[in-house]
């Protein structure tokens, strides 16, 4: 996507074809600051201290990981000693073991002279097929904001949670990818972006991905979606999802459940965008069935901005002596998804339209 | 209510019976000070920049300005003069008016030499009937609180959204007032305080005062309630409301009806706590009728906290050319409302229930 009118994808490879570069996440939305990594160990510290984050995108950065560790040692030993660094900058991204095992198994055939250009071939099949999948669930969305137009009002307004944009993959997100495409194609898109406490995602990074693209946007606060769709304000949602069950129950982060519940109290459609990869076959039941990870309390105590000097600093919120409690995730039950918006198109969120669009050979993938 | 083992409410004479002294509510959660107010000037100035906030300790605030105006200049012209003053401190704050008018007839009929003295009673009187009411609200729905204890599970555990506490008010509070009755008949309750944002009213305040009473309490992320509630966590909500109609309707801190429909949602009980004073009989559809607040945008856009060096800095949060909008409010229906909880008791949230409760000559006074 763009920045300032260059396009620019969140990893690239460097003129010189060997480095890698990445754009620090952890100075937006207040420096765009780009990183060159130039081994298998700076790409594992860029994964750890989430330079780089988000499911796709650390598969991706992995990738590249392992083809800087090619041109270091490309020998059996010295890929599985990288293998197991990247794998364990980030212990629970399935996406990076996802990565980093079909880097290993591509290279494993392959003569050791062959092992450089073969690894960056397979890092930037990785690269480019997250974009066409992201590309694919942008085009199958965007007509649904389309359909969404109501007559007679002059903007169609849609809510979306956290960050599911570019930034967390290759190139133009999941639940970001259908509004890129509507704005593309001139829709008169309006975006409410709730803030997402209490990291603050929507506020720091979906607001500032928008604003590079120049989608018309407005930052609320996670409690302002409710009373929007009471008034009419909001047309449809659109937010990612972290785990899809088979029944099409989608984990996402906190407070989806929340902005679910009030689309369908308000008769506005609730659409979850996912690459397939996200669907967990095993599971059905989500809410009994996904766990839910607790965080740092000082997530929800304390907050990080820019001071009136343009440093970045972090200041508490909460009195001493108060505790406080840090939920990651919640489930929206399928019931209140009004559907899912994938790669291959547009399904009900049920075990029907999952299988209906994803046969035996993708569950297996 | 007890700081640090002592007793406070939040308006209190001076030992000279002159002056008054109020809590610096701008300072909290980070710092406790109090402030004395030597003339109506310097009442009207506390209003307006938020040191006093929350619609009855305003009101009781009003009516002690309008004694330290007659300490002042009792004569018509000086009493007129000081209450123009105060009224226009907050422009639309109804309990600000409704003191101001109160002590302006009380006043009227009295000769000027004993202005001083029935105006400090009347004050006085003021405070005293707000206390009575909380604490009244507080028994009430300390019953409900009882009632909620699960067999087997070995606390009650209760979310409340906001600020509807003590420093509110006078004393008690209205949301937060059965939670000290509870907390007080020994009931092994825990407070889930949703942070509230933007203004942070429950993170900085609510949690600063159920510390300082000892009651166990966590806060929470506004998005983390609907979670919470799903899995068993929450065993009722109480919150206050600003404004109340006929038929039920709440008006209360933008996302409270979010919370509501998790409720409702998960079968977890949703109780409003008022003073009848909030009910406003004209009006009926709250959704419909009662206009929601926009505040500045600076609320969403930055935050204020405690910085390393024990200043109070602002932060910026969102990225610059970003803009943000700021509802004050939202207008839960009655259908999500479980019952109110009134200082005349438990009534459902109807027509019926509170015309029950409160006859005709509460509704004209």
């Amino acid at each position: 996507m763009r920045i300032d009118g260059r396009d620019f994808r969140t990893i690239w490879l460097d003129e010189g074809g060997r480095d890698v570069w990445v754009i620090d996440q952890r100075r937006l939305p207040h420096r765009f600051e780009t990183l060159r990594l130039t081994s298998a160990a700076a790409v594992a510290t860029a994964i750890a201290d989430m330079t780089v984050r988000g499911a796709p995108l650390i598969g991706a950065s992995a990738a590249y990981g392992m083809a800087l560790a090619a041109a270091e040692d490309a020998s059996e030993a010295g890929l599985e000693r990288a293998g197991r660094m990247l794998e364990a900058a980030r212990p629970t991204a399935v996406n990076l073991r996802w990565a980093v095992e079909r880097m290993r198994r591509r290279l494993s055939g392959v003569a050791e002279a062959d092992r450089i250009r073969v690894a960056y071939a397979e890092a930037a099949q990785i690269a480019d097929q997250d974009v066409a999948v992201c590309e694919s669930i942008g085009e199958h969305g965007g007509a649904l904001i389309d359909a969404a137009r109501k007559p007679g009002k002059d903007r169609i307004d849609i809510l979306t949670h956290c960050n599911a944009g570019w930034l967390c993959a290759v190139d133009w997100g999941t639940a970001l990818a259908p509004i890129y495409k509507a704005h593309r194609a001139r829709l008169p898109i309006h975006v409410w972006v709730d803030e997402t406490r209490p990291r603050n995602q929507g506020a720091s990074l979906t607001a500032w991905e928008l604003a590079r693209e120049g989608v018309p946007h407005t930052v609320i606060a996670d409690n302002a979606g409710g009373h929007l769709m009471q008034h009419g304000q909001v047309d449809l949602c659109i937010v990612g999802t972290d785990r899809t069950t088979r029944q099409g129950d989608v984990c996402n982060k906190i407070g989806t459940y929340l902005k679910a519940l009030a689309a369908s109290d308000n008769g506005v459609p609730f659409y979850v965008a996912l690459p397939s990869s996200t669907v967990d076959w095993r599971i059905s039941d989500g809410l009994a069935e996904i766990p839910i990870e607790q965080r740092g309390a000082e997530e929800v105590t304390h907050i990080s901005g820019l001071d009136d000097e343009g440093g970045i600093r972090t200041v508490r919120l909460t009195p001493e002596g108060s505790p406080a409690a840090n939920y990651g995730f919640d489930v929206t039950p399928a019931r209140l998804v009004t559907a899912l918006i994938t790669e291959r198109g547009v399904c009900p969120a049920s075990e029907a339209g999952l299988t209906g669009l994803f046969g035996g050979e993708e569950r297996a993938a």
